[in-house]
């Protein structure tokens, strides 16, 4: 197995199959991304990111598409070009527009600006703001 | 001026002492974080930061409180003690509730995860995310 | 010099050289990775880097092979795509299984969700695990 | 709710309650560490933490010392302090020693290089790395 | 709008043209960088990065090849590959040479391996380096 | 041995004296900040570190007070709180302004902004950057 092979439905083991046909079921589209044909080559790993994506993203208490924006501005944040890519897609699906890419982004820059100053400038959380 | 100093308003530079005056009656509080007193250290790097976090946090096409949860997601995945230390205190008095909060840590923590995923994994960006 | 150039053996510095033909010998390979072919630009640069990777990964009070699976952690966890690429077949060389390498990425997933659970929760470090 | 505020036993939800014990129980520990004591603000967060620890880092292919060791280095690359300190504690439990601690931290400066380096020079991943 | 597509001048809005010719006339090159065209999606925010980038960047205290070595070595500890071949491009224009670049390269790699030694071992900061 | 544990002078192992009274030396301070002190729990390690940052942030082709600069804005970036105050003290030491930090932790700012930029928005590197 290789650095980045992708493994397609026939070559699949069945647990990760029956990942591949939920993926599909459940975001209606007609095959899966590279990410998951490339993580299908340890099956249980996939099947348990699978599982727990579902239950984090649900919507609760914050709806999907702020649950989509603040994992998509962690990838941003994290430098993960694969991640920015396809949850940027995965934003657009739930409704996330082009202006709100564009703020969340800036947030993002302004976010990791703060904190670099915050290491900086060194001074110790508030009374406060701890207990 | 030593690492972690804070300044207080009467030993502020003009220049600081106006953006502290900004920062009370913007947020109607008594006096300004740690973090503001620190940065005081340098006006005008202040004073740049606090112009831009006003231009980049007013609500838009995204609400003060959704960018509230962007800010503070990103601080806490980029392991800022002290800003997710303010962030978290900010959220609130934007009416985030711990409810919220819950899901956002889950979300970072996913989104990590994920992250890691795809370095290990090594896919390549599928071609319908690209141009 | 551009970014990515990659300088073969021929065209390489006498310094530059020695280190391709070290690791040759020492891993048995036929050429050495794009990595060195890269770093050879700057030839003493590469020699430290190659000097220090042997003091560092040679088994000691660790084995070679849970020394591979360190490094290749932190660079999963670091979101390196390169050295993730290089040092799983470093470490499928020195015998690690895919069975290992899937629990291994399992747990930098899980390392850097708990990381971001501290900086949220941000408890102080337990007398019991300070002097 | 404030920052780091820690939440004993008596006063913490029957669900981190039922979390606590079972943190008591399995370590043979008097007490839990302050990082549960603070993540019981959210108990489901902090139940799912706790189930999702206990089956990654169970012996499997690789070893709980082995697991840990890993755990602990990307904590230590991720620049993550409390968990570099638990982590190094749980470690010693588990039976690591001082100078098997001293090469996994050479060993995450090694690769901290190396990934930087990989960036520098920004060769591209090798065909036989790649399928 | 997908991800990596590249806008170019002729379908660019008028306010992303304008900062095309800013950066044209000001670097003296015949077409901007593909971070450009992509950023161009977003005109705003890219109006506001340039406006940014010439103001933190002109040269004040520090002089501009400083400035850009600075800029480079954060992007390099930091992954950004398109920033670290961008800004290398950058730096060479303004004068840095291949041995400036290579000192720069193994400062990134020290300091990350101390910065790691830091956390690890963990000690406080000096009473005499805080107030 | 704990967690952040300061080891004196007098409770040193010989190797680690020796660095001791070599950073005195070097440096001309009456004691060695606590960073060694807790480095000396593992004396090969800190040998090993001490030697190689003499050879690395010795002047060269850049002057130690660039050096040292380019080793604090990695460590602001990384968010090292230990590392940033250190290192701010020691710029100081070699004759950094007030001005020149002030400008240095702008820059790095601005460059975690951008590299999150270039990470959303995606480019791939322009081939006049490549060879």
């Amino acid at each position: 197995m290789k650095y980045g092979q992708l493994i397609n439905y026939e070559d699949a083991a069945p647990e990760a199959q029956a990942v591949f046909d939920d993926i599909k079921t459940k975001r209606g589209v007609p095959d899966v991304n590279n990410a998951w044909k490339a993580m299908a080559r340890h099956p249980a790993v996939m099947k348990r990111f699978w599982d727990r994506a579902q239950q984090v993203m649900a919507p609760g208490a914050l709806d999907a598409k702020t649950k989509e924006l603040i994992y998509l501005a962690v990838s941003v944040a994290n430098g993960c070009d694969y991640c920015s890519a396809s949850h940027t897609h995965l934003a657009k699906g739930k409704g996330v527009s082009e202006e709100e890419l564009a703020e969340m982004v800036e947030i993002v820059g302004l976010a990791l600006q703060g904190n670099s100053y915050a290491t900086f400038y060194g001074q110790d959380v508030d009374p406060a703001l701890k207990p």
